[in-house]
């Protein structure tokens, strides 16, 4: 069935803590997932909360990666949204149950824009490379 | 059933190309929704493609809210991800179908991390206050 992008839902559990509140890691983890699924980084945004716990939000030439942590309970949540043939949105979900340690997880996976994908597929067929400009700008937020 | 968190998925249709490409709109639908859902915006990031389509992506304190574009297709996907027992999540998702001008839209439910919250409740019966210095940090964003 043809979609506008695909969507994946990870949750992992029994992370190790410290990890799990290293923004540091967050960021470095948001890169190298977007790098595993084949995307483009256009820009990134993290935040530490007190006392615990990251948000780490990456906007990508094909959509997004966002992680939320919550060290108390070696949880953290995580979505992979992509779109375009050349995603493999998958391979980031495993580089990031393997950055995180996550001794569980699972995986859900949605198609998106199932409905206008059906009436159209001509829109979603072909997705534009990304301009050198955008590649420069993650660059240069990195 | 205890979560960690509710994930809300939003589908669009049916929306005028002009307000699907409108950068600001973007950028004004992800701080009201936030408001909406009785969420705080800690940050926001957007970006405007070529020849079209708009992302943006709203770090909250209680998670995140994404919105894609696609004017060509006359859809939007978003997301509105919430923790916390204070944040309204489907009032976030109401304020984009009207903003938006979505002519169909189709919303589907997710609870995150329930294997850890039905084993764990208590770590996600409170959830903190945000600090002044993050909603200070918001409206500078802003």
């Amino acid at each position: 069935m043809p979609s506008a992008g695909t969507h994946m839902i990870l949750e992992m559990y029994e992370c190790p803590a410290e990890l799990l509140n290293d923004r540091a890691l967050v960021e470095r983890a948001l890169r190298e997932a977007t790098a595993a699924s084949g995307c483009t980084l256009i820009n990134q945004q993290t935040h530490r909360f007190e006392p615990q716990g990251v948000t780490g939000l990456a906007l990508l030439a094909e959509s997004h990666i966002s992680i939320h942590t919550w060290p108390e309970a070696n949880y953290a949540a995580a979505d992979v949204f992509t779109c375009g043939h050349k995603a493999d949105p998958e391979k980031a979900c495993g580089y990031l149950v393997r950055a995180f340690e996550a001794g569980q997880h699972t995986l859900t996976k949605l198609e998106r824009g199932e409905w206008i994908a059906a009436m159209k597929p001509e829109l979603f067929e072909e997705y534009p490379e990304p301009r050198l400009e955008q590649v420069v700008e993650a660059e240069a937020a990195t």
